[in-house]
């Protein structure tokens, strides 16, 4: 306890956020204010988002301009939440800045906005951080992996993951239907789940195997892909296979029963990151099975979230103990190349 | 109740067994006899395997000679379950002696066998029955069919199959591990998968689109493929995803884990067939979940087996209905097919 009394206080990152077009924007100042950032101002060019932030945020300062945050010396990193087609610039013009720049998934929409960051990363010793927040933001994916750097399922032959989300189409802004604006499926939540499957299986170089995209059931948006499928091969051996989709029914308790399979040589873990089908509403789920026998852990409130705490420090150290800047390219890098590559299922018929 | 005191007796389906080689000639013959089959005689080369089936059907006649059976001309259907590269050509000689032959399944482990198969079929107008159990022999298998007809989930749009299986490798005869012999995975395991696929969404035509195998943790059966997954395409724009394996580890109360996860454009549906893992080691569970909620249904012993009196019927009526030739031949082969294109993981440095 004495310890406790004389501990110092840390020198803490201050951040700004520039960009509230997406509600993953809360998140992401979540898990860095918990995990002791400072948020100081904010900017968006839309005064509702604006007033609504304030609202949950009352201290933040809301500047006039992008350009009064990337010149205030005292901020650390920018929270970036632009459009998605908007996200790499957004980037490039913090980093230039002298700043560390946390972007929301999907951090690109086209490749060449990558091979530029990549540019300015190397220019400017800055770091380009990308909120996968599926793995990053949910314990029981954040026990996985530490289960599994315990050696608790062997080596990591393959991981399943199935990302249904809830479409909601009405509360959706424009731009969300504009395929050049958001990237497509595969770019936008299939980045999630392609980071997951470099994560999992230390995968450090991939290939995009087959990947598929298609629009079963959305008409009235020709732009939408509804539904997208893609197999990974590790240069590991590891295999990699995900489906992602707008599908999620009006009757399921969540926004959707993302699960992940992870396949070992000694046994196998399932998540069940929202709910628990039928059972719960409350999520969190791991299944463990092993050599050992078959246990479930609900592990909601026991994990906690070292993603940011490690990113912060990071930060202030120039360190890379949250994830490597390669991983977060990596993983953006093959979304973008699973989405041009992608066969776009004729569903003309269906 | 006047009724069933009057109702006739029917004329029965006279069947015999050749080959004891896979312990699912057992649920083979449970089925058919409990939906109303005569089980006449058996024969087999091993005595062991003989002395065994005797056990459990002590009033079966042991016939000498596969011949013996053959020229039986009260025999309607021949069961046959020999080692899955001789099960082709039994089927021809069985439909050649005028007799029906339910084949387990792989049926075929060449191309060449279903090509013959399906010419003796036109020729002598018999039927060629594959024994897809992992659907027809699976209570919530089957119930997932009937919700589907139904209209539960809308229109399937993917069908995703897992299906690990326990190795258990010294209780396996030495086939088990020759390529030649037994297929390879997608020809054996993953026929089941392709099978369910093309019936629950409902494809007549459709293409593998990726199929891999590998063996990442057996090196002392260098011809066993351990892992295996593959993508199809139905022309009506349905996909597909299956992975196979030998990785059910020691601790599972079951031989394995598996599940079918059936997208549609209104909901999904979950099974989970052997167990509800580290719930219950009881089977035959269904998840629900569409517009108006998230269903559980724990079938077992409440749906049945419409299949085998289904089949029985198509034998003695020459009717199609519990499955037809074409589905069941057109599951075989795209197993032959992902078998023959399969892309062998490098496991070198796994």
């Amino acid at each position: 306890m004495a310890g406790d009394c004389k501990k110092e206080r840390e020198k803490r990152l201050r951040f700004s956020v520039i960009g509230l077009k997406h509600g993953h924007i809360y998140g992401m100042c979540r898990g860095l204010i918990e995990a002791g950032a400072e948020l100081v101002s904010v900017y968006d060019d839309e005064k509702k988002l604006l007033e609504a932030f304030e609202r949950v945020y009352p201290a933040v300062k809301t500047a006039c301009s992008e350009q009064e945050i990337l010149e205030d010396d005292s901020i650390d990193l920018v929270a970036g939440c632009v459009i998605p087609y908007q996200r790499g610039d957004l980037g490039i013009r913090v980093m230039k800045a002298g700043k560390d720049y946390f972007c929301d998934k999907a951090p690109f929409t086209a490749l060449d906005q990558l091979t530029r960051a990549r540019e300015t990363v190397k220019e400017t010793g800055k770091k380009y951080l990308i909120y996968y927040g599926e793995r990053v933001h949910s314990e029981c994916s954040v026990f996985a992996g530490d289960l599994i750097k315990e050696g608790a399922i062997g080596k990591v032959i393959q991981v399943i993951g199935l990302g249904p989300h809830r479409l909601d189409a009405k509360t959706r802004p424009g731009w969300f239907f504009e395929r050049e604006k958001y990237g497509g499926i595969l770019c936008d939540i299939g980045s999630h789940q392609i980071e997951q499957f470099l994560y999992y299986a230390g995968v450090e170089k991939a290939q995009v195997v087959r990947s598929q995209i298609g629009n079963f059931a959305h008409p009235e948006y020709p732009e939408l892909d509804d539904f997208g499928d893609v197999m990974l091969l590790g240069e590991n051996g590891a295999t990699g296979y995900f489906r992602v989709d707008w599908f999620t029914p009006d009757g399921l308790s969540s926004w959707g029963d993302g699960r992940t399979v992870i396949l070992g040589t000694e046994g196998y873990i399932e998540l069940r990151k929202n709910l628990d089908v039928a059972k719960t509403s409350q999520g969190d789920h791991l299944f463990l099975v092993n050599q050992e026998g078959e246990k479930h852990y609900q592990v909601g409130g026991k994990i906690g979230f070292s993603y940011f705490r490690n990113l912060i420090d990071d930060c202030l150290n120039r360190t890379e103990t949250a994830m490597t800047q390669e991983h977060a390219f990596l993983a953006a890098e093959l979304s973008l190349i699973a989405q041009d590559q992608a066969v776009k299922i004729a569903t003309r018929n269906f």
